[in-house]
């Protein structure tokens, strides 16, 4: 019955589209405490959502920080189960002045729906829901046991969700879970993503004199938190881009051969990349390695930020008592997270300068993960793709991280599907944020096939 | 008649003490735009104040940014003519929530008097207004000249009033300038300042990819403005604190034997200032000279602070588009602002990584300036200072800079007596800024014998 189930799809997008649009209008940025309330909205809205579909045992959780949302539909005995993830949360939309349509106003240009969260993930993890309604609506059932964990802390961390997960392994039984938070490698190009890098986000703090200085009365003799930090994470790179923290590239895994031979066949090309993706006057990274791999299979070091003295319009001379910069690891295969944390530490506490007095608190730590694509549910997504874009899909990494992919890989023994609609411009995490709309139903009609095949192949 | 001027200020100390407190409830921040009504306001109490004092010809004289207020008292032919000169505006309070008592609110506490600007420098420059005052209530008259010029721009880099005095030198003439912008050496010790450090305030833009980045998506590849200016200004210090900037310690003078022999006779504790002033773990600086050689004698570079990526609460993987970073270089005697400004340049050009553009910009620019112990106005302040203090001046240099005080020396011809009574612990852009009460009212004394002395020496 594709057919049946494309054509549901068909005859409701309008709907579909404002629903999600309404989803989005919902400002959940879950790193800003004022938001608090817009946080409890978006799970309340996920919840409202996953009953309207025909879910069941409907649950908000209550958690340390934002709430999970659970739901299930388990009336398919003998058949497997598919637990689906995603985030209600997003980011921050800074800088607010680049936007060309307000973040929190979802406006359609060109055939793409621009918010923030329209591809990470509200838009992405939406489509699942819509999949379980059309199954529902044509068959009245489903071809497969769901579970549903959504979460409010992805762009966090992921703490509470990565918690209740080790804590319910049990009640979460699954055979596989469907994450949608990847890009398709390209426009039209059918992806599925089997490798993710880790992520371990630190912040650093440097405490120097006991309040801020003058830096006239006090320059040359009094420690620069500021420029302390800078002395010491330049230090943590090379010229070449490469890390200088020692060990960090111990144990770190290259991609087999037959993985690195089918990157070189994927179309890419590194001028248009530079000239339309990144936009800057050239790339950066490691020497003698190709772009894919630095951004699939080779560790990074990054400073995101820094907080402390004056960095306002004009000019003050200060010393600053203190300062704080922010700085991230992604971590790849045979990396593990804590000796990376321990590595980082013993890097930082030996290039403290003298008269500052350094601290490294972890923020989140998860390892990298890769699945293997001869795993009956890569290859049924695999034939899902296929029905829906004619061609068969690529198989991808990606050098971003999903922190729980690693804890059901570990906690509950079940790999991840990575079946993901997005473009590589969409602009996460950016100004103008967009998901293409025809990838959105094409999306929701892709896990619909996903479940139904995967119901049909045991 | 030293003793009516005493009587004088001694009976009207509650007064001066209490308008000295309205002036200081004005948040004049001159960097910050939004106060711009409040730079107006400074600018007509400073305005009405030199008219109650009964000087003459008060004018408040619009510039491209704020206003400079000029006043005279021109009845003394054949004596010398002082030009006071001081600033109205302050620095920004930030960090807010390390002041004790609101900043401003001033609130009189064991003695001191705490509120931005107190010490630094509506304080200092208003023991003038009330020197004149209580003169002409005593004589009738003043010993000499005078004229006031107070500006609205110190802490931003006093553009107008450099670009005023260097227009209207003919109509400024004096014989010296009369500064009170600096501290004692140490509560109860006469002190002149016979040297300032000049000033180099730089922005340094490193730009990126066209738009902020997902640091797991472009990782790797995509070059990070942040890192990259930490990586270009960590370089331009040696680890031990000495500056790497090819040329920049060209021509750097070092103080004559008999003033380095003069330092090392003043009341010094290394481990005192390192607890009580700086309160830091340890001090830094260029080793082989003392603290007072590198706070005096020599150049400094400092990075003030970095804008641009995420530095708010919690994580945000981000590769920013472009961040600034605020630099400033103090400059010692011989040091040119122009060759300063240009190496430095150089010196990002060429280490500017890949992928990244740089643009830099001067903010500040002012050279070092020195003035002669032996010059007649120097030998009557001092002689003031010991009438009130029952002590000789000690003869000192400063870190900090005043621009101006190069200006009136280059386009007036004339010397400038750097006559203040902050302390070194008075916290001048740090939360808690005070003054002490005792060293305005003795300020004004010595302030008002100066004039006294200056116009009976000629």
């Amino acid at each position: 019955m594709p057919q049946a189930t494309d054509a549901y799809v068909q005859a409701h997008q309008d709907r579909f589209l404002d629903e999600l649009k309404e989803f989005l209008r919902i400002p959940s940025i879950s790193v800003a405490p004022e938001h608090r309330a817009d946080i409890e909205r978006a799970a309340a809205f996920t919840a409202e959502s996953l009953k309207a579909a025909g879910l069941e045992n409907v649950d908000i959780i209550p958690t340390g920080r934002h709430p999970l949302v659970y739901a299930e539909w388990l009336h398919a005995p003998g058949r497997p189960t598919v637990l689906c993830y995603g985030h209600y949360d997003v980011q921050p939309p800074d800088p607010l002045d680049q936007w060309e349509s307000p973040p929190f106003e979802p406006t359609v240009r060109n055939g793409n729906l621009y918010a923030r969260g329209a591809a990470d993930d509200k838009g992405q993890f939406f489509m699942h829901i819509k999949a379980v309604e059309t199954l529902r609506a044509i068959h009245g059932r489903l071809p497969v046991n769901v579970r549903f964990l959504i979460e409010g802390e992805e762009e966090v961390g992921s703490l509470s969700v990565r918690r209740y997960i080790a804590a319910n392994a049990q009640q979460l039984k699954a055979d596989v879970a469907l994450v949608s938070d990847t890009p398709l490698y390209a426009d039209g190009i059918p992806t599925l993503c089997i490798g993710l890098r880790g992520l371990v986000y630190l912040e650093v703090e440097a405490i120097g004199p006991r309040r801020d200085l003058h830096s006239g009365l006090f320059g040359g003799v009094a420690p620069n938190p500021v420029f302390a930090l800078m002395e010491m994470l330049a230090k943590a790179k090379n010229g070449d881009g490469s890390i200088r923290i020692p060990g960090i590239y111990e144990g770190v895994e290259a991609p087999a051969p037959e993985e690195k031979a089918s990157w070189d066949r994927l179309p890419f090309c590194e001028q248009r990349f530079l000239k339309e993706e990144v936009g800057s006057f050239g790339l950066a990274g490691e020497p003698g390695y190709s772009v894919l791999e630095r951004l699939w299979a080779r560790p990074t070091f990054e400073v995101h930020g820094l907080a402390g003295g004056f960095a306002g319009q004009g000019a003050k001379t200060v010393i600053p008592s203190k300062a704080t910069a922010k700085v991230s690891l992604r971590l790849v295969p045979r990396q593990d997270p804590q000796q990376i944390i321990s590595a980082f530490r013993q890097f930082i506490a030996e290039h403290t300068p003298e008269g500052i007095h350094t601290e490294v608190r972890v923020l989140i730590s998860s390892p990298a993960t890769m699945v293997n694509p001869d795993h009956p549910a890569i290859r049924v997504a695999s034939q899902a793709f296929h029905d829906v874009f004619g061609q068969p899909a690529v198989f991808i990494r990606s050098g971003g991280s999903i922190p729980i992919v690693g804890d059901v890989s570990s906690h509950l023994g079940i790999p991840t599907v990575l079946m993901g609609f997005g473009l590589p411009d969409d602009g996460l995490h950016s100004p103008n944020e967009k998901y293409r709309i025809e990838n959105f139903f094409n999306g929701i009609r892709t896990v619909t096939r996903f479940l139904e095949r995967y119901g049909e192949s045991v």
